[in-house]
């Protein structure tokens, strides 16, 4: 019987090139799937009927929007997930995504091989070829870019030869990758990092700078989930679409970085991400009103490292299931509403009320009502500060 | 000898009552110390005789302004301190300031104890005690607030009862701490958390959402310190307050929070650092560009632990100086060019340049000279997701 | 109706003057209760009846020794619990065990108040009440000898003045709290650290210096707990005693530290935990062999948190139950037999195995067989070291 | 003008192989360097004038031993460095030692290239390869056994066509690696880890289970530097030394594990480091003793990054200067003696004095003199455990 393998497909010039040039390659024959992780553009079945046109012995296509959601954006969203601080994880949450479906394809259609568009020097290579040797170390990867010296202008050169249905138009500026929880931009002239990016750069948001009027959101929660909006029940999908409407309508979640790669280099990096932004602003804001100190402090070293491994590409990892089980009884209690004022490129919080709040107003006020007993502090403070007056009586001795 | 006491003095109502309460309840005399940390406000000389005029049998006052900045203010930047992801440690990084003075004015004058206006709920009466018992672990510690129970009401009974020079008008709603690095304020109505501040509350800031024109700024750093702006030199304290001036007139830097205290209760609090959130956004984004990866890694982790610390007042402790030792190896090369667009209440960095920069354009560039070898890439992801796929293969079993 | 005071009742001098100096102080009446967490030692029956006779209105026993090694023994062998890198945290361990049956009491008998024998300097005091205050927020907590200044003097004097039924003699050198799980050892010598420890201060172990046959234990793990040992299966319990006995008779687990106490002072503890050691190490090596890499070096952070968290009292925390989650996760491979030789105060593991082993011999072997595929290695040590020598090139430039 | 090639050169018999086959595999001509870090056996003059005799151009052997204790020994002993709790970096150690030489003949021979004689699935060629591009960017590495196939059976062919003056015996079943800091030996029979260690396997330590006297030692610490023994000074090496004999002498430092490699494998390891383990256990406690506690607790996480990236070949990386930045100053007070008792394959501390020490007699006694005020620990306990309290009164609601 015949190899095959399976192939990640986007519709666009270089996965398409892929199914023929992987075959020449390989002599396999090249099953096609494309997954919808909120990417927008074109329809579906348009890509698939696409992909048998450029050889494909078999097309696939998946909607995954609520799957990609709900499985690898909440959980980001849980652990506030911020490489870096700044970028939201937005590819490298569409990846894993991707990778379950490609797997399981391979095995619907008895593929020995999988193969991905990517080139060899980002994350996503990793990615894809970490997440599917731990799904399932026995496929093997090529990627035709890197593997197989594929480039640009190779491809065209490919797709002209073999009259593919495929526009071969000279390359767009913008090397791009959209999915619903968010969007990066890569592009030639902001490889000069003392230059800025320009307005043109921008989809999912618009200029926060221009005047407009400012949106307020009341966002509930659910031990950690988006569960409504302004009181309307909302699926996790459904938060981050309203949110990314809204947001970006106001400028927020622009993001302008550099970044450290998993390949060891650094590189510039320009991402939109409206609604992972401002979930993650409240959702933040909900564990300081619900998150015991304690674990709250610690949490944060839970979440970077959460970070940094899918970021990684280590999405499917033993770490990554052990994290999960803290990050999810840390948020067991992450539920009430946070009120938001979207604007001029911030999401601003402005109110949080919680029946699980840690909040006590006697404790905190200083006015009539107050139960806290101030007499307790001299003994915590000679105590608490007694290991380093210790040592400094040596030290300035 | 007459005992004395080294009383920490603001000029205000509470601690001017404090010098006659302190003295009736102990007998002892009171030094009356003043330190400026630039809170502003009135002239050290009218606030120095006022002490006098009120009983302080010495009155002394200090210029600390760049010894805070320097001292204080720059190791937060270099650890690109923020408590719980967000709180420039304003109020925190002042008192192991005034700390300092005042255990050399209790040298200076011989007295055996300190005393401060703290209530015994909050922050502050910690990192005042931690801080004198390390400086001087055999000075003894009094906050009349706290430990004499002299209540708002009882001090204004008590200062006009005395005929104290000091004015005992109905209180101001606000409780404020301010200085060069920013400005807490507490206030009743706020400790509702589902209530959002009002305008009135800021006084560093102008209203973000205001039109008006952004302002470009381009701030040079040396070993983690802003040492120009636009090009021209300064000290760490016109840093700030240059920028206190344009970032505040952009509406940047203001804070609404729910914040874990020291004394194990959770508080609402409103700040505003524009100087500080402007440079401490510079900073970072500069390390992303001079920093390697597993050092910036490892670095999240102790600025994290070093905020905590000194959140928690133990700015004086074995710990905090080991912390710096790091910190200080760290920043060593975070030395360079940044701009920001300041607008909006935001602080965007649009650039950055630096002799000292890790970013390659050459390995980085997707376009000709591109330098990266793309084969090896396949070698990296096996091995470096080997340890994953092995126990996938287990796991999957 | 009278008031009642639960008391944590060992049948000792001070907790028996405890029941009727409480009565005295207070005027409540007191429930002794006391609890077999395995510490050996007179009969249950006879301790209750002789709380009854110092004048306890109720008496309770409870046999904890299975609930204390199932539920608070196991999760530290899961984490490794080792304070400070030495101490299996005996005492720490048996707290809050105590404390689950003071609560039980409290709510069965109407008690508002919970008191136990601990003094004010040592980290007991704060394991109860954090304990209880957690468990129980409405309770108060007393301790006799702190707050009531009951010293061992005014204790016999009213023991003897009360015709208590219980021995005043001289007391011991040594204070002593035992348990399953080890043995803690005060005494006054070793507060002078350079002095060693005597033959004399030990009971669970045996002089490890004393010429004897060695001991080859197999013990057996599933999911992190013990389950059988040479083949007969074993509760945690049985597994805890047998290792003990055996461990112990071989000069296991004797362990001389100064260590940290949560009050802030250094303390020169003796520990014996000859089975707790066994267990732990035997455990340690079973993660080695079935814990993937980066998973296991992030584990040790969360197993020194754990540690630190239940030393310093603070079982029954938000931040326990998180760890709780990431622990038992990380355990779930933990199964398979692990040999060791226990002898001469060493317990060393001589072999392993485990068919969740990810030990693989053919990627191991330097033999025939081998199916490492060395040529990944060079694309890995490139981009493994990339971002260090893009740094270098910098540094040294 | 030829190429040149610097070889890290042992004498050994793959290594004198190397010589020629790179030679024929590149055209270079090969300079041999042996670095002497104590691993005993032959004369460094005999091993230079093999080389020659190998077809070396040049050859140079560096007495290492002093810069290999003081500069990389020390470090480690300050860092308590024990990879996964039990591994003190033996050969960890030695590489950078062993790279800065290379690098240096390099410079001074013009040669473009560095050779080791490492296979491709280890940790050593990664620790060569990714020093030597820390040090020397500019460098190319090879490694014959990896890159030209150069197996054993054809080494000893090589060996045997060319007549080289070496043995070309049946390869002894042990593969070792040794230097002063401790001894490695791999061998087939324990790849099956279910296998014990037989006494055959070791060499720097007498069996722990045959009787015999006990030794006594007093080791003197500086600022985490050992500096005497028994109360002659002593170099870091000589320390090193001599406790390697007394210590070995007894049985102690033998350690059995499953490790887990860098390149993602687990192996099984039998080290011996005597003078290694009873260094590190008289340094941890005299921790114990001089460093306070939140900066000793902190110390953990960084003596374990410390660990993890030397293990990882990262010596010359930012970094590690950084973790040494903080690992210095808090040995700083790390100054007193420490004595063991070595016996039976344990090193004991009995005792430990220092004029540095934080534990105060006074402050820990339970006898008279007791200094410590018990009446703070009730404020204190009740702020300690609020914020758990708080929680409590919500999660039990």
């Amino acid at each position: 019987m015949t190899e095959r393998v399976v192939l990640a497909y986007s519709g666009g010039l270089d996965t398409s090139v892929c199914i023929g040039w992987i075959a020449e390659e390989t002599g396999a024959e090249v099953v096609a799937v494309a997954v919808d992780v909120g990417q927008g553009g074109e329809d579906l079945e348009i890509i698939r009927k696409r992909a048998l046109a450029c050889g494909a012995v078999e097309a696939e296509v998946a909607d995954a929007r609520d799957e990609f959601a709900q499985e690898y954006c909440l959980p980001a969203l849980k652990a506030n997930a911020l490489y870096m601080d700044r970028y939201p994880l937005v590819s490298a949450l569409s990846r894993p995504t991707i990778v379950k479906h490609l797997v399981a394809a391979a095995r619907k259609h008895g593929a020995s091989t999988v193969a991905h568009g990517c080139t060899g020097k980002g994350n996503d290579q990793v990615r894809f070829e970490a997440g599917i040797s731990s799904l399932a170390p026995d496929l093997k990867c090529i990627a035709p870019v890197r593997d197989y010296a594929m480039t640009r202008d190779r491809a065209i050169a490919f797709a002209e030869s073999k009259n593919l249905p495929i526009a071969t138009t000279k390359k767009s500026p913008y090397s791009i990758d959209q999915n619903v929880f968010g969007r990066a931009v890569e592009t030639g002239f902001l490889e000069d990092i003392w230059n800025g990016p320009i307005e043109d750069v921008y989809s999912y948001t618009q200029n926060p700078a221009e005047p407009r009027e400012a949106d307020e959101v009341v966002i509930t929660f659910e031990a950690g989930a988006p569960v409504a909006i302004d009181g309307r029940p909302v699926t996790v999908l459904q938060a981050i679409e309203e949110l990314n409407r809204r947001a970006g309508a106001q400028g927020v979640g622009r993001i302008d970085m550099v970044e450290d790669r998993l390949v060891g280099i650094k590189s510039r990096e320009i991402y939109e991400a409206p609604g992972a932004i401002a979930l993650i602003t409240a959702h933040q804001e909900l564990e300081n009103v619900t998150v015991e100190r304690e674990l709250a402090r610690f949490k944060r070293t839970v979440d970077q490292r959460w970070g940094e491994l899918v970021y990684d590409g280590l999405w499917f990892s033993p770490l990554k299931r052990a994290l999960d089980g803290f990050v999810d009884q840390a948020n067991q209690h992450v539920s009430g509403d946070v009120r938001m004022t979207l604007h001029g490129g911030r999401a601003v919080v402005t109110g949080r009320r919680s029946d699980q709040s840690l909040y006590d107003f006697n404790l905190a006020t200083y006015d009539t009502g107050d139960t806290f007993d101030q007499s307790l502090s001299k003994g915590f403070i000679e105590i608490f500060g007694l290991s380093s007056k210790i040592a400094a009586g040596r030290d300035l001795g």
